[in-house]
């Protein structure tokens, strides 16, 4: 953990190496990425079923896909309490995403032209979801409802079952979410058989969730055949916290992102110094507590850092640099901070609104940038799985108002077709 | 020009050859690419200079801006119709744009839980500008407005200039959009420098516009670091019409996206065979009288095609197939067919609504999804501009209505420290 003070000489410097500290792994893995898309593109199914041979473990043959039966037993086989508590995410994810839906647009400006914009589903969406450790239902969730509340018609899992394993908490997430097919197919492999599609799988239109190094190259290498998600990097978070807050729960906020992977990252920005005191030595009996302490340790040495303010008010400062996946602002007055954070994935506010609740049962999605991204990304929310048609309709009246400009532009620009189809119509 | 019927044995065959025709170059420059991105991210300016020397013959020396004084004497040595006609354009552009603005939400639910989504614009917006034949004023307006009408406080144009030269139309749309700074650098290296920034040049968010295959793959590397919009390819258009249309407007229609590019593609769907050869035998009559002749007539001998159908009712499946960027509906109810449209860029409803109009004056975007795209994605729009934080505010007493479940979930996946962070404010 790395110590900052704001009113230290070296501070920006500190601070600029903070922000441009890059934790995600740079693993050259674009050649081998071609060349299994390549490949699952020329022979499909047969390359699938060699990959997922090499790669899990598991032989393919009669197994290609999770029956949507054994989906529902892992449902109705879940603890009670387990089941009401992935009911109530699942309602709550339910419910915020359905706000979001756009609207269409249709009206007829001053000038006679009607105007407008219709929003559709894309036909069918992939969702990957790792193998392993990574397999979250949480995740599953997150992203299978926005999907489903934006209207797509097909929505397909693929995953990795290492040796034919795979975790039963998934299976009954995704029954609740209403997944149409499963097939045990991981890694690049599995995104070339949803974009481009084999006889076994059908292709779909965009491809989200998280995945591995190879996974995420293949998904930036098919940008364009389908649509994506935003690439995801390892999970940060960024508490902004004064003096009043129980030094625990702030070391628990920060632990619960460090515990994700050691390439995560925790930052606390606070005014008190004997707090960050506190908090230090918070976060070192909590660790000790944690079954996931090897990680979290890994993550809080190499990359959590405190600083020291002043005052909060040069907080938003700080956070629109860091531009975090989560920011937490733990004051009495949370909005005055908030008010100048422009960006962030996601901001938690107030003493009991811990990141974590909004892992899973707040309602807004738990999928956002991550590596400063929130600069320019978006959490992952029913428009990833729509697209909008704008349309435009002139009468003989309206041609004649707007027409002319649009033929000197197009003769300007040296397209006389372009100016012709406008001309003829207006007898010109 | 290929000419099929709906009714004949090989229709399906041949349509699906249609619909996965690949227009767009293959060429592998991802290698070269790396390269050029790399150098450019190491060396700079002193990079900047070399790749600007090699490939356009400029030496960038002391002139690598163009002054705003420069763009606001090409505005005002516009000839004074065409001025008129840019400003009408802008205007157009700013108010359809404007209405895309997306709403802030803020709410408490039932379960006292505050959930919301701030939208913001990004800081700065990258917009490449082509050089040569491509470098159109209304392309320039169709990205800057978008952007300025988000928010966008710093707007950057590059675009080469090969051996120093440039169109002044571009430098009056650029002057009227409000573009912050032009830079005279073109190419993969241009993308390279607003995405890693350089001595000169302050990095940029997003990055929007229109290239050649080496602007389109740094653009596909570079996603991530920033955000990009769609990768654009050939320009189309399908026309639907029936036999009631002037045939030769509907081949102006049809010409007005060949001559853009050899490898543009026309298609027109009739339900009246004699009504198709009279528009095939318009366009022979046409593209004689264009400047833009040899690339309409390579676009149309190549790519064109025309299908009869027996009824326009089979018009939206074969419009859904195709996700063609632009779709004319040239009858009487344009209505009827446009309701069982769900995959294009942007309809034009009947039949004086020539596709051309919103390619300058109308006010949606222009910069539409090629190649299929329109399956997943979108016209350029603010949102291409903008990004949305989430935001949650629990209390102590919602906290104990939604928390328990988020702790079981947090369990079950194992995650100890995201359960702690909840139950410590629980008190449990």
């Amino acid at each position: 953990m790395q110590r900052l003070h704001a009113r230290d000489a070296g501070f920006a410097a500190a601070f600029a190496a903070v922000v441009s500290d890059r934790r995600e792994s740079d693993a050259d893995v674009a050649h081998g990425v071609t060349a299994i898309l390549a490949d699952v593109r020329a022979r499909g199914d047969a390359a699938l079923a060699d990959y997922t041979a090499k790669f899990d473990g598991h032989d393919l043959g009669d197994d290609w896909r999770i029956p949507a039966e054994t989906c529902r037993e892992a449902f109705d086989a879940l603890d009670p309490a387990l089941r009401a508590a992935l009911e109530l995410a699942a309602t709550r994810i339910r419910a915020y995403h359905a706000a979001q839906l756009p609207e269409d647009r249709d009206y007829t400006d001053a000038s006679g032209v009607r105007l407008g914009a219709k929003w559709h589903a894309v036909d069918g969406a992939g969702l990957y979801v790792p193998g392993g450790r990574a397999a979250y239902p949480s995740s599953l969730l997150m992203n299978a409802i926005p999907a489903k509340v934006a209207g797509v018609g097909r929505l397909v899992v693929t995953t990795p079952t290492p040796k034919g394993v795979i975790n039963p908490l998934v299976l009954a997430a995704a029954h609740l979410a209403g997944v149409d097919e499963i097939w045990r197919i991981g890694g690049a492999q599995a995104i070339a058989a949803l974009a481009y599609g084999t006889d076994r799988i059908a292709p779909v239109d965009v491809i989200t969730g998280p995945g591995n190094a190879w996974v995420a190259e293949a998904k930036r290498q098919l940008y364009g055949v389908v649509g994506i998600d935003m690439v995801a990097g390892p999970s940060e978070i960024l508490v902004i916290a004064d003096g009043q807050n129980n030094p625990q729960w702030i070391a628990a906020d920060l632990l619960s992102q460090a515990e994700h992977d050691p390439a995560a990252q925790s930052i606390l920005i606070t005014d008190d110094a004997a707090f960050a005191d506190a908090v230090a030595a918070a976060v070192e009996a909590e660790i000790a507590l944690l079954p996931t302490a090897a990680v979290a340790r890994a993550s809080w040495d190499a990359h959590g850092v405190i600083i020291v303010v002043d005052s909060l008010d040069e907080a938003p400062a700080l956070a629109n640099a860091l531009a975090a996946e989560h920011v937490e602002i733990a004051t009495d007055d949370p909005e005055s901070v908030f008010a100048g954070i422009r960006h962030a994935g996601s901001v938690f506010l107030g003493r009991h609104t811990p990141e974590a609740i909004g892992d899973y049962v707040a309602g807004p999605n738990h999928v956002l940038p991550t590596g400063r991204r929130a600069r320019f990304a978006s959490g992952l929310s029913v428009l990833d799985f729509m697209k909008r048609t704008s349309f435009l309709g002139v009468s003989e009246a309206s041609l004649g108002a707007v027409g002319p400009a649009a033929v000197a532009l197009a003769e300007a620009e040296g397209l006389a077709a372009h100016a012709r189809s406008i001309e003829l119509r207006l007898g010109i």
